[in-house]
């Protein structure tokens, strides 16, 4: 090789975009429905029926800390951010395999320790482990394969958004950035006081669930669908609002607008913001790792998506020409900021 | 935790059954047709077909050394060890994603070149690369897995054995075990010569590209089903013809005996053994990663089976009481070894 190019100049969505344009040169197969570019791959398996395909991989020191992710955290988490992202297409998880390379370090009971928390959380989404390939390797890596399904007609993509759709969010959001902000303090103190660390959880444990075990919403579309609210566009919010919004736009090729003051946050998040004197509205907006859904639906459908509970319209769909804004009363309407949430438990040793 | 019991302990298939035990204690969904236990998974996608899926990783210093893989290569092969895997049911291939894990001193024309490969595999196979993850990692880690789709009525599991069938091997085997041996031949020449050191490979491409690009035998099956010969059971060999019987026989509940003669090697093969003093049988029956196709077929079959060309007729089906046996001049009738080839780059730092 004459070039050596860091792939850190190109960043992770222009490595993607990369790799797209190399293996989508050519005409896509009739049965592939949707390609690399939304939560999850889909294609045809019958006149009615579409599987949805994704993958996800958590990697020691670059997605977790061991120290402190216990095992079955781990293994409910690796299957729930697979899970999230069909999900986002509406589709419900059926299937899973899983890779995992286990370094010296791993005993049998935590390697079980593991597979007990991906089959709690296979089982909460009603879906299966089916196959995988264990391995060894120089750090613990756990790469889940997830495939789902849906009739056709039910599926969600990003680019569905138009213009005077609602936005709206589940649950609540910033909770997973306030529990890694907790764990790193944690692990701080841990390396600072050695054996005299003890770790303080009082009004912590809910931010750190958010961060060791996010749910994926599979009950959030579940009841959407009862309610016969079909949104026009989905994603899982894995790198902020800020982020997905700007996905759901560029898909859509439609501007919005998410206000700032409508953003769903707990209570906990908002504590543990005011104790890092951080603003709790930017975690809401910024943080990443909640994995609940953002999505649009059309106007009339927001008595019924308010009847279900639980979910905030925190935006509007609006010209493409009026780009991504987000408003809150002190900025007034301003430009908002792609910038995507970025796993910080270390860099791995790369770029 | 505490009881630490190393994962070494176990072994792979060990690791394998205890996962197994974990994740399948419950009823398992009425339209899996095979869980854990196969060369992939098996599920119902409508009244007629079914999608396999399987999933394998590749990682430095464990499955190869960077300095004797090009990138097009290793991507080459990640796809088609997977591939082999859905070829192995009897399956067509469909469907790809590819988790990455890049560490630092991987420039972006090396991740070009390794999709270049993955691209190329997936075109040969008539399949399609859908999404994937990248992500930062402290190694080369590639982590594949294929979906792939059959007529329920043609699927080939490995426990449809009977006795009385013949034991057929496609193409030749133990050729990749040889391009190992020279490969890790020249990393020592390398290692002690520095820059002196110049590759010597006349004589030595067909083996080495034999470990470096094997290729997943689509085309032995769909030469099987245009000659209307549906193998009773079938698995790839990726561990060695000598393992690979054996999880036949276990799963078909039989015995069998391998004809170590019969066993088909190339005479690049047969060379490079004699250069190393080394058996070429040994090499043939234990030698893993050829990825060709291990299959037995009703004696009826065989004929047919002649007719296609490049399979070898290498053993029998026997009582289970019989239990798996070798047969050669030298030896006799004797048990044959269940051990698995262990691939051996490196131990990745584990167990």
């Amino acid at each position: 090789m004459s070039t050596f190019t860091p792939v850190s100049t190109l960043g992770e969505f222009g490595l993607i975009g990369r790799i797209r344009a190399l293996i989508e040169g050519d005409a896509p197969p009739e049965d592939l429905i949707m390609g690399i570019g939304d939560d999850a791959a889909v294609y045809r398996v019958s006149d009615t029926m579409a599987h949805v395909v994704t993958t996800d991989a958590l990697i020691e020191a670059v997605h977790f800390d061991r120290a402190f992710a216990p095992m079955s955290h781990l293994g409910w988490k690796a299957i729930s951010v697979n899970a999230s992202d069909v999900v986002a297409m509406n589709a419900d998880p059926k299937w899973a395999t899983v890779t995992l390379g286990i370094p010296r370090n791993m005993s049998v009971e935590m390697v079980d320790s593991l597979y007990e928390g991906m089959d709690r959380a296979s089982k909460a989404y009603d879906m299966q482990i089916v196959g995988g390939d264990t391995t060894t390797a120089h750090a613990l890596y756990i790469s889940v394969t997830v495939v789902g399904e849906a009739p056709l007609s039910q599926l969600v993509f990003r680019r569905g958004a138009e213009v005077g759709d609602m936005v709206c969010v589940s649950g609540d959001v910033g909770g997973a950035y306030a529990g890694l902000k907790v764990l790193l303090d944690q692990r701080q103190a841990l390396n600072d006081l050695g054996d005299a660390y003890e770790p303080e959880l009082d009004g912590l444990r809910y931010v750190i669930s958010r961060q060791l075990q996010p749910k994926a919403r599979l009950d959030v579309v579940r009841a959407l669908r009862k309610a016969r609210v079909k949104p026009t566009a989905m994603i899982d919010i894995s790198d902020g609002v800020g982020s997905e919004i700007h996905h759901i736009a560029a898909a859509s090729q439609v501007g919005a607008t998410i206000r700032v003051p409508a953003l769903p946050f707990d209570a906990e998040t908002r504590a543990v913001a005011d104790q890092f004197m951080e603003d709790v509205d930017a975690w809401a907006l910024f943080g990443g790792e909640d994995y609940e859904l953002l999505f649009t639906v059309r106007p009339d459908d927001v008595p019924r998506v308010d009847a279900i509970g639980g979910i905030s319209v925190v935006g509007t769909i609006e010209e493409a020409t009026k780009g991504v804004r987000s408003y809150s009363p002190e900025t007034g309407l301003i430009p908002l900021s792609s910038a995507g949430y970025q796993h910080s438990f270390g860099d791995g040793g790369a770029a």
